[in-house]
């Protein structure tokens, strides 16, 4: 499944800390792209589809269209608040609303009044208000810096602007800053935030996420991959006047249909030195990392605990997907095809450069700074990540504690001096998951903990000074033990406690979390500083320079990499071939039921089987199109020309894992919810009549 | 560890299928080499060390050196047919020895007199007695064939060789064909076994493997990694004319030392496309697999089950030893340097063929050819691995099935005709794994199994004909469940009879097993010969055409390929400099004591903290020095000039897990055992004083 941005970033962090520009000698073809909604392509839209969209079209994308704090895509689908998304996208949610004895991820769940929706703690949907150009003041503000100068006056204007954009009003306003075409442009995008989200309706994980990860990117598909939620204000439902109305029909093959959402992250403007670093840690720990996770979390899920079996299942899924987004991206950058395809373009662009001498004299050499910036990176991610990243520390205490002892020093820092993720645009979300009531298993956590350190070990051995400071004498599983047992954080009050009291707080604390979180901070600071200074600011103040020779070379004929900023794709509906052998578009509920054999994750839940009789077998349910998109763009509407809800993107294929460095219209296909089985579930297996009205409503 | 050879093979046996030569266009530098007894660098060693080995000191090499039958080096001690090699060769009989509450691998064992010795189950131990060449009769058998008549040959050649070498004496007998320089020369080892196998001593494996997985590959180290066996013959210990002596002062610095052993398997002389494929296929689908079972294994030791746990943390070692062998030969052949030299050799041999058109006529492009196998090996080595080799089957009780029916089928052809596999020279092997009294746990056997058929289906869909042949409508959990429930091959008594009752009592087994294995045969032996016809006859005819123009080049002046036979190595006692520091070769037991935390793995045993005071702390411990060595150099004696035992050698440093690929004398180092703490343990720690006076009586 497309994940939330925020899971992909954290799975593979390791590629999310690059930030770089190449080449855009090749302009986008046909179906390529994720365009931000103030550069549409519209003169290619026109000569292939004989469509371009106006000013209210465009308007209306952005007002109906959300996204999850998390890292989801969403749509408004009634005036009333509602929200679609994926399943996949508010697992958290329901897992955190399930217990032992009420599994609500494996009996699903439906309010069937408002007053039966349930609150998800933490959860906030924002919706795209406004966006503003803000290239020129950021530049000035950067104007002849490099290094730690470079990154503290970028890091300090991010803050001021942000800071004025969002005023007075953060519990219903967001701004975050947008750097777009990896330092060629960068835009202010202005939210309004929901932070009062209930759930509405989730069916059971066994047909949401039908085929589990056996069938996870793979097609022909069978999912009901839909969550609904409702955001309210002031305790009631808010009237929103931007939604998207479903057309149950559908579209038909062949036809022009859009996605519009969030994707996370691409790296399709990298340089090859970074592809290459990145291709090196994904080989030799991004992947490894994650399939030993898996090995761990598949044992656990054997457990005859039932609580910690459910928590593992529930973990196993976002791993698994990471898994293999790791192992297709892998195998992209270990194709020769690909590496070639980027140097030969990055070649044109140098050039192109070296062509002229004003040009040259401008942008320099920043391939070069960025190669050796690599030689920075190879030596310290493995530490960054595990200290700085806190890989070394699963679970969740260790990130309170950060949080908690970050925040007690930053927040007494006027606000653009702050590490980013304290400044005051990031606060209130902050304080949202600290609030949260969210139960916190100690079996699990230690579990985590103690596979976490055991790898920390692993990856930079035991005599790492790290180690040795964090595990003592101790071993992993007793260190993990004795923190998660004597530790307070699972309590929200004690977390409040620590919050609101600050650094005299955080320092009488005798948590041991905290404890360990202020030992380490020393160490942890000192190599975010280099991190930063050695390794990221180099690629972004260079990638500017190549985004600059880019635009003297192609203008913004292209699209810019993915940054969990509002975009729009387009396509149509298609199938492709694979190996010589056609793959139809759509899929049926009676494809679902053939495929069904009654063992987990390929079990029907009772409520289906036993509605077999009242559905229609012939619905299409699942359906591929041409549309680019990437993780993030999980829950994305997919809309006709008519601005309707024609799907709910959900998936790619198999070969759509190559996604994040090149787009392959031949073989690339997003995968889609039909509405129309959307309708007839709610309908015929879930008696979702209110609901059901609700979305059918506004035809 | 330098594991065994049988261990290391299965859990890359991706490599382990590629079988092919390549440029020696450099000759072997000083140090480095793993030389075959018959062809020694003599000048080489005379003009670094002004020594030449005469006929006595290489007949007492071949003639006090052993192998053991699973894959490890081992050495002769006494006259009495005592056996030194390494604790970690013989973990599988101490974990078959011991139960829930006599767990020997925890306490150790030591037997104080002859009639406390244990027999190991299906362990044995090979002396060879005879090298002899049989290039000339193998070439001709092959002369004009390719592809699968090329095999077929080869295969009905090497059957008839060992055979004609065994006789009738197959109690005592083994002959192994040999393939040397990957094709350039065949010969005949004829080996003495030794199938009555006892244990003597196995100290307590938190001293032999102390540091676990976290110290493996590193040095400074501090293991009593060594294991004692004595060979019966006839009920009594085996009277042996040659042994090695101990020298308990050891070797100095700087000291010329030799290892005598059987490396398991090398590709330095593979081509580049086959490094390419080794490489895609390791960080695609080996390590990753490793990595997953790993967390497995890791969960599965925090089991409450004692049973459990001590089984998974014993098949652990091997996991976590396979995983950094992985990951360093994964790092080595990532490493864009390694590639190039070998692209430049090969092209140095290429060019050399093509400018003797005689030579050119002869050899052809093999290089190319085996490109082209390589296609093919990519398309199918991943059903390969899970259906043929069996990966999607773990536990015991898969690979029993299969010995028994294929060698129902197999044994009723003429011994040219058979798989090799059960040729008459590896039927005694076969029936005493058969027969041997090895306890089964069903709950390890299930979970085992469980796991590897869900990776068989991640890995190869959930779609492939394979995965819905084996699962049908049941998950990977209910199918291993169903499976080890109902199957009696753990019971040795009917693995007799079905061995014995041939062809038709396996057919009219009912052993879910056994159908399983009946019912995949086609399809399995049908892959097995495309996969052998396609690619390994390919690699193998090839190979020897690269072979003729290489010793056209620069004739034997360089060594083969590791085969898991008899080596010698030489090189001296020495460290080496880590990032300009330098690591002293020696380390001593009071090093040992200084790095115990009382936390697994860095707890000592309670006799070694009791012995503490009696000990000399300055005792050095482990040591290295430039030996060129790899798996299945583990348990080598380590000689001085006069054929004394000054070193076992059990591991290498971090830097030589890419002795696969290439020898770098600057850091790869191999990690020994001193013979000084063996004696002082024994004296001080165990009082094994009758064990000691025999070990040191021939002196």
């Amino acid at each position: 499944m497309l994940f939330s941005a925020r899971a992909h970033q954290a799975l593979s962090s390791l590629a999310a800390v690059a930030c770089l520009a190449t080449a855009f000698a090749f302009p986008a073809r046909a179906a390529e792209g994720m365009w931000t909604l103030d550069n549409l392509p519209r003169a290619q839209m026109q000569q292939r589809y004989g469509f371009t969209p106006d000013a209210a079209w465009v308007d209306t994308m952005m007002r109906a269209s959300a996204r999850l704090g998390g890292g989801c895509s969403a749509s408004f689908v009634s005036p009333q608040g509602l929200v679609m998304t994926n399943h996949h996208c508010i697992t958290r949610c329901v897992e955190q609303l399930s217990t032992a004895t009420n599994n609500r991820m494996a009996s699903g769940f439906l309010a069937r009044q408002r007053d039966e929706e349930l609150r998800c703690p933490g959860v906030e949907v924002n919706r795209l208000e406004a966006i503003t150009d803000v290239t020129d003041s950021v530049r000035a503000a950067t104007a002849g810096l490099q290094g730690a100068a470079f990154q503290a006056a970028q890091d300090s204007a991010f803050a001021k602007l942000t800071a004025d954009c969002r005023g007075a009003a953060a519990d219903t306003v967001r701004c975050d800053m947008v750097t777009l075409y990896r330092g060629g442009q960068y835009q202010l995008y202005k939210y309004h935030r929901f932070s009062d989200v209930r759930l509405v309706w989730a069916p059971e994980e066994s047909v949401a996420a039908f085929g589990g990860d056996p069938d996870n990117f793979s097609f022909p598909r069978f999912c009901l991959d839909i969550g609904m939620l409702r955001v309210y204000e002031g305790g009631k439902p808010a009237e929103v006047r931007d939604f998207f109305r479903f057309k149950p029909a559908g579209a038909q093959a062949g036809e022009l249909v859009f996605s519009v959402g969030t994707p996370g992250m691409t790296q399709r403007l990298l340089t090859v030195a970074q592809l290459e670093t990145l291709r090196d840690a994904l080989a030799l720990q991004g992947l490894p990392g994650l399939a030993e996770v898996r090995g761990f979390m598949l044992q656990m899920a054997r457990s005859s605990d039932p609580d910690l079996k459910r928590l593992a299942m529930g973990a196993l899924q976002g791993i698994e997907n990471g898994l293999k987004v790791s192992q297709g991206r892998l195998e992209a950058l270990m194709d020769p095809a690909l590496l070639e395809r980027k140097r030969l373009s990055e070649r044109a662009l140098q050039d192109f450069v070296v062509a002229s001498p004003a040009l040259k004299a401008q942008v320099g050499d920043p391939w070069g700074d960025i190669a050796r910036a690599q030689r920075s990176k190879r030596s310290l991610e493995l530490e960054y990540g595990m200290l700085e990243e806190g890989r070394a520390f699963g679970g969740t205490h260790f990130q309170t504690a950060r949080t908690l002892v970050r925040g007690a020093v930053e927040r007494s820092k006027p606000n653009g001096q702050r590490l980013r993720e304290f400044n005051d645009s990031s606060l209130p979300q902050t304080e949202a998951r600290l609030r949260a009531r969210v139960p916190v298993s100690a079996a699990f956590e230690t579990a985590r903990l103690s596979w976490s350190l055991n790898r920390m070990r692993s990856v930079l051995g035991a005599d790492a000074p790290m180690v040795r400071q964090v595990l003592g004498k101790q071993s992993p599983e007793q260190l993990a033990d004795a923190l998660v047992r004597a530790s307070r954080l699972a309590d929200p009050a004690e977390r409040q406690r620590l919050w609101a009291g600050g650094l005299p707080a955080v320092q009488q604390s005798d948590d041991p979390f905290i404890q360990l979180v202020l030992a380490l901070e020393p160490s942890a600071r000192a190599l975010r500083t280099r991190f930063e200074t050695e390794v990221l600011a180099v690629e972004r103040e260079a990638a500017q320079r190549i985004a600059v020779a880019s635009f003297a070379q192609s203008g913004k004929s292209n699209y810019p990499d993915a940054t969990f900023s509002l975009r729009v794709s387009y396509g149509d509906v298609q199938g492709w071939d694979e190996k010589g052998k056609p793959v139809p578009p759509f899929t049926t509920i009676g494809g679902l039921f053939d495929r069904a054999t009654g063992a987990e994750p390929f079990a029907l839940p009772a409520s289906w089987l036993d509605a077999r009789p009242r559905l229609n077998l012939a619905q299409r349910m699942n359906f591929t199109a041409t549309l680019d998109t990437i993780g993030g763009n999980s829950g994305s509407p997919v809309l006709n020309r008519q601005g309707e809800i024609v799907g709910l993107l959900f998936d790619g294929n198999q070969a759509s894992l190559g996604d994040a460095f090149y787009y392959n219209e031949a073989q690339n296909r997003s995968v889609m919810v039909h509405p129309g089985v959307i309708v007839d579930a709610l309908r015929n297996v879930y008696r979702g009549d209110a609901l059901l009205a609700e979305m059918l409503g506004g035809r």
